[in-house]
């Protein structure tokens, strides 16, 4: 690390005008945004960073699954580059930092560097990956996963989405259908800024979370199956009402990650009712399941108390309970060395940091994967994501961009 | 009763073939149909059977919430008609018999007494009443209700579906918009045949339930609301997961019902969960509340016991609930005339009897807020309605439609 880089800093005022410029497009009445992956809004944010990346002198690849790397080149560009990035599509009311941050904090990064005229020895890289949030289509995290090769580029491009779109047929009409081979991309070392997603930091008043790994992940589609019938003159004992065995499903899901604390999560977000009609017994009920915890032992425990509450209701209710497995991602923990440039930078810069876990995916569990990789939190306000009231302090944002500049040269030298 | 008309009996067949022209406007592959209100297809529908009518000698004429009124002239046109009818929507996945049996049982009476060249001495009518289903636009039994005057004409009016359509912009679009004041058109009596809907008469190897009454009914419309925020990293702790509290209540609405049995009865049938994202806590759920006994008071019982649940989980989970009523019906006793006409007609042909409460609305309860009426069940296959595979024998519907014949008959020659 030389002189001139340690006393650098980012332009607090620059990123935030970004990300708010970013939040415009796809805007909500009540502050948050909507910009579902592959829809004409994510284009047009697409096209927008793009625009910022190419003004900043950086040059562009799409690859197959549409993840964008935008480049800085290096005095040695023949060094695998240090990535940075995040993804830019939301929650149906998801906020203005989720994902968006950490691709913006990377631009602001390049932008910072330009200011001073540094150039790194490695070259510098923001990738922005294809579908994170899953809300569209599953899998989630889809560009980063296929880039690590967690499942196939023919499997993410068959996805549809509730209309019957594909992934493929929606890359391919925004503009974003690549040539590169997804994973053929080099990375010599990842790091992701983030938004915390959870009230950890704030309740501690700490400025950097130092991302030591991730809880383990399992996600169902369960479907329970009775039969309809009309709700007026069906005695209540010749029913068989689909929801009845449903709800106790979905408390089965809130006990077992209660009964597996701290750190087990249970979480019932998609409920789709067949026929779904006020004076019709439900015949059909599927729901999602999310269980997450700090190991898989603890995912395996709850996984397997949903399963009997399942088995009990099927025989009880006379209900057909089926419980399907979507995806699993294992606990992880990040690559030490990164671990430590995230925590040595803040510790450079006088912030206050602590080790945390995530609670949630992100794109770094799959480039971690592929190569050395970590993360830097910072706190957002109550802890509220994945919500249009979702928002952060701009010191916060602007203290782990410069944790992030730090981690970033620090790899990029010592290549 | 002339000994002309005590020996007459309709055509099964004729009836049946109907039956099945009709349903196939509509059909869904699995045997059923699906003929909204106000649709296209109610609009084919609507064409088919006042086609129909006219080939029938009926004169027809249509009010301003859409029912149709088919005329077969009396011998004293000055007397208030006996009008026999239904309706001919249908619910999403619905069957070929609800509702159709009572408006196509009408036309077969007159189609028999045209055969045998019968005048009656009151006028005989159909009548199809608009939007009894209630799954498009609510309220429920919408155009016997305006009719009876339970609710205002704009009130019908202005109803929207989940696109945003009105009652009375469908209604023009459909053709279906009359002149006629609703209320206006004078009734004698009403008689409704109508499957049974429930498993009492198969059970009890029954063919003619004689209807006494029905259960009284009371909707609501419940909305939970916590704070939606990211799955992963929100603590069990720290959430206020509207699902969680919504699954309390909807088991609470099942218990209620299985309290106050026999004829006790609750069900959710509608769900919509907000934002509905797999790894999202959800914020919001709006679900429908339907109770039903056969006394008010009962009805009253399980209301109370629903809402102390709701307050109990909005102290114990931070959440609100909100308990909107939507409709209610008294529980309301069918005119003893009526009712005795339809069992002495039930023994007069031979056919075996029992009294029967209904557990559905029908349009009947309203026609019995403004005139003497009654209904007919007749057994369908396992009790199972509000179904694609809904069905009943042809010697039942045969059977019912005699019925109904000799019981308006009776009416149409006393007046």
């Amino acid at each position: 690390m030389n002189e001139d880089t340690a006393t650098l800093r980012i332009n607090g005022q620059r990123l935030w005008d970004s990300l708010m410029a970013l939040a415009a497009v796809g805007a909500t009445p009540k502050g948050g945004v909507c910009r579902l992956a592959l829809s004409d809004l994510d284009r047009q944010g697409r096209d927008l960073v793009v625009a910022w990346g190419r003004e900043a002198g950086l040059s562009v690849v799409v690859d197959q699954i549409g993840n964008i790397f935008m480049r800085r080149e290096g005095r040695r560009p023949e060094l695998a580059p240090v990535v940075t990035g995040s993804h830019i599509d939301t929650q149906p009311t998801g906020g203005k930092f989720d994902g968006n941050y950490g691709v913006l904090a990377g631009l602001e990064v390049v932008r910072t560097l330009n200011d001073h005229g540094i150039t790194t020895e490695a070259p510098l890289e923001i990738a922005i990956w294809t579908n994170e949030e899953g809300s569209r289509f599953v899998p989630v995290m889809m560009g980063s996963g296929v880039f690590a090769g967690a499942f196939s580029l023919a499997h993410a491009y068959a996805a549809t989405d509730a209309d019957g779109h594909t992934v493929r047929q929606e890359l391919e009409r925004i503009g974003y259908l690549g040539d590169e081979v997804p994973g053929e991309h080099p990375i010599g070392a990842y790091f992701e800024a983030h938004i915390e997603q959870g009230p950890v930091l704030e309740d501690a008043g700490v400025t950097i979370g130092v991302v030591t790994g991730v809880l383990g992940i399992r996600w169902f589609d369960c479907t329970v199956t009775g039969m309809e019938a009309h709700a007026g003159p069906t005695p209540m004992a010749l029913r068989r009402d689909a929801l009845q065995g449903a709800t106790q499903l979905m408390q089965a899901v809130v006990a077992s990650a209660l009964r597996h604390g701290p750190d087990g999560r249970g979480t019932v977000g998609m409920v789709r009712v067949h026929p779904n009609s006020r004076n019709v017994i439900p015949g059909r009920v599927t729901f999602s399941i999310d269980l997450r915890n700090s190991s898989d032992a603890l995912v395996d425990q709850q996984v397997a108390e949903v399963e009997a509450v399942a088995r009990r209701v099927s025989t009880e209710l006379g209900l057909e309970v089926q419980i399907v497995e979507v995806s699993r991602y294992a606990a992880q923990l990040f690559d030490a060395d990164c671990v430590q440039a995230v925590s040595q930078a803040a510790t450079r810069l006088g912030h206050s940091q602590m080790p945390v876990v995530s609670g949630a995916g992100h794109d770094a569990i799959y480039a971690g994967q592929v190569a050395p990789a970590g993360m830097i939190f910072v706190p957002c306000k109550d802890g509220i994501s994945h919500n249009e009231i979702e928002d952060a302090r701009p010191e916060h944002l602007a203290a782990g961009c410069d944790v992030l500049m730090q981690a970033m040269l620090e790899r990029a030298q010592q290549q």
